[in-house]
């Protein structure tokens, strides 16, 4: 079967000066993937007309589907529906499904609509309107010369929404793509260059028509096996065997599949146990509850938590003995274990958990240098410490704590069943 | 002065099927830019043959520069140096300079040189050969048909070094490039378009060297003054005219410059006034302090906070009177009024934040819709309560609460100066 060849195209000044980073083309072309079309090429052009119409003559000549993002905005910069209407050849005309669109969603906001508002509603001729329920400026979806045009708004979060919702289904009604199944073994706790290790002669034995990529993030490693063939059936169940195959080598750090997450995994856990769970952070400074609320139907399982940033919060809120902070220090096992067991009892939840670390760039010692950390996890049988020794940089070690202190929890809960 | 036109390439499959972020072009862009060298297409290309010969053969119609990164590594499927050779209808020699100096690499690290590293010595005849400190990837430099091609390695260290201290000085020597003067005006709490409306007539005016572009995130709009000319001091004060002459029009949403943050903004306020911050969480779930927490040196101006899930963390750990939350309920002026002011007592802040709302995607009800929040910034003096209406998604909800959290806080310092 012809591969079907993508070519994904983002517009604005701002990428090309470097002002801001382009995570939609990223996305855009794992999602491709995903689905069996093959991106060839990814350009970034300026809002300059010049450049967008040449792109699209280029983009037209080498792909069957051309995705382009950005300048859809209201205002005088974002000129990417006029070109698109010079590359065809036609003119803009307000749609009446979008303009009722707009106002609703400006009216649901209790403000009026402006004109520059009412112009999201103009659209080529030529184009089928992609309601777009994330945002004011619409999608928009061409047949022309044997090709497939997307134009999106550049803004990621109604960009993915708009393609999760609505695109993907069109392009697979549109193309005939090889089944693709893909399985994500979700690991954390071990290191890529480990993991690698510990499977190499799996991965080896892995035949052809199935490919495993390794995806590091912070603390974790996705293992994805992509299988290409024609019957899903038969595929599902080959990449069932093969994942069945390697669990016994890696069961430990394996917390779920595909789209789990640490925080859906342990939510889950709670959930099973009918148990509220507490948060006292230093270090962190909120990012593990904001990682835990992120999710809707949190309050089931989470009562609240404490930001510890001073001692004397410490002391007052979490109950931490001053003399703990005054022997052992506020970055200590000490500290962390009477933060857990504070946070847990004073917010009357089942299980508490807790960091307390440098995070750095700056207020390491020699015996404590940054990234020096200490997470616990206390339930009324058990509290539990662990010390990480992590990099220089803030936001990394951030990131890190909170996966750490997350699979240390979600370990406890394992224990307790 | 006819400016100095750039393209910037990256190889490898793995950033067409995104598997990795590409980083390193917003960071050439960026640098780029501050040289006065015009960025006009960003490409990636696959790792094959034919696909980098295309791209090339491209760039150099379009572009005075041509800068490649990737698929420099001494493993097969790295095939940039052969291709360019056969680009530029030459071959391979291995270069002594280039030999020596991968062997020191080695021979420093106590390994032997293999010939797959010694093949990283192999340079195309017609280049320049530039060192590579931060690796055993050379960079190399051409300069062939009236363009200048620049090939580094992918890896975001070693490009980035080589391009500040090798590249960036040979460009400067090689192409007489114009004045580029950026200045980024930092908006919050006026929508684009409204934005838009309120400056079309400065807008407008603008003279044609001078371009303006729109930057919306999450509530805040940045507005990018670009200017283009000869004189840098001319320039520059050409846009701080500009700046002076739009900034009554827009002053009240104006919260910084360039690279002011919210977040820092609010840091230099409470440090300038000695005020601690303290922050009540019950729809963010921990957003807000993280943010203020990202930033090394908070500590100095953030005591904690606490995140108030469920009523009884709202009564114990901030003193919320339970009649108020049975009578307003927890989404209600007067319950985020006791918060705000219960935070701030009660952690021994001389500020304290706190939001209440229905972040969604459920527990809306019709007197008060998922989207509904309330948001309080309580002082010794006054204590200010607003309400937002947004919309229905979570992740938004909580960005953009944050965002206007942060800003009604900002606009308190600015009252009690």
């Amino acid at each position: 079967m012809k591969p079907i060849l993508a070519e994904i195209i983002t517009i604005g000044d701002e990428i090309l000066f470097g002002q801001i980073t382009d995570t939609n083309t990223q996305w855009i072309g794992a999602e491709l993937t995903k689905i069996g079309i093959r991106t060839v090429r990814k350009s970034s052009v300026g809002d300059q007309k010049d450049a967008i119409l040449a792109i699209l003559k280029e983009a037209t000549e080498r792909a069957d589907l051309v995705i382009l993002t950005g300048g859809l905005g209201p205002t005088k910069d974002d000129i990417t529906k006029v070109t698109i209407c010079e590359y065809f050849n036609t003119t803009l005309e307000r749609n009446p499904e979008a303009l009722a669109f707009v106002t609703k969603f400006f009216e649901s906001r209790g403000r009026p609509i402006t004109e520059i508002n009412a112009k999201q509603a103009d659209l080529p001729l030529n184009c089928t309107y992609v309601p777009n329920d994330w945002g004011t400026a619409p999608g928009m979806w061409f047949n022309e010369n044997e090709t497939i045009y997307v134009s999106l708004p550049g803004v990621p979060f109604e960009m993915k929404n708009l393609m999760q919702y609505r695109i993907i289904p069109l392009l697979q009604k549109q193309f005939e793509t090889p089944t693709i199944v893909h399985k994500m073994i979700r690991t954390v706790g071990i290191g890529e260059s480990f993991l690698a290790e510990t499977i190499a002669n799996w991965e080896d034995a892995l035949p052809a028509h199935i490919k495993l990529a390794y995806l590091p993030h912070f603390g974790q490693v996705r293992l994805r096996l992509t299988g290409t063939g024609s019957d899903p059936v038969v595929l599902k169940q080959e990449i069932d065997e093969q994942v069945e195959a390697v669990l016994p080598l890696i069961q430990p750090f394996v917390f779920g599949y595909d789209d789990d997450e640490l925080e859906t995994k342990v939510a889950q856990l709670l959930s099973e146990r009918n148990w509220m769970l507490a948060t006292a952070e230093s270090c962190t400074g909120g990012f593990v509850a904001s990682q835990i609320t992120k999710y809707a139907g949190s309050s089931r399982y989470f009562v609240g938590g404490v930001v510890s940033y001073s001692n004397t919060v410490k002391v007052n809120q979490l109950g931490v003995q001053p003399e703990t902070l005054s022997q052992f220090g506020a970055v200590s096992e000490q500290t962390v274990r009477e933060m857990a067991e504070g946070v847990r009892m004073k917010l009357g939840a089942n299980v508490g958990i807790a960091t307390s670390g440098i995070a750095g760039p700056n207020g390491g010692t020699p015996e404590k240098p940054v990234g020096t950390i200490w997470i616990a996890c206390s339930t009324e049988k058990q509290t539990v410490a662990r010390l990480l020794k992590l990099g220089p940089y803030r936001e990394q070690n951030i990131q890190n704590t909170t996966v750490q202190i997350l699979n240390l929890l979600r370990q406890t809960l394992l224990d307790e069943k």
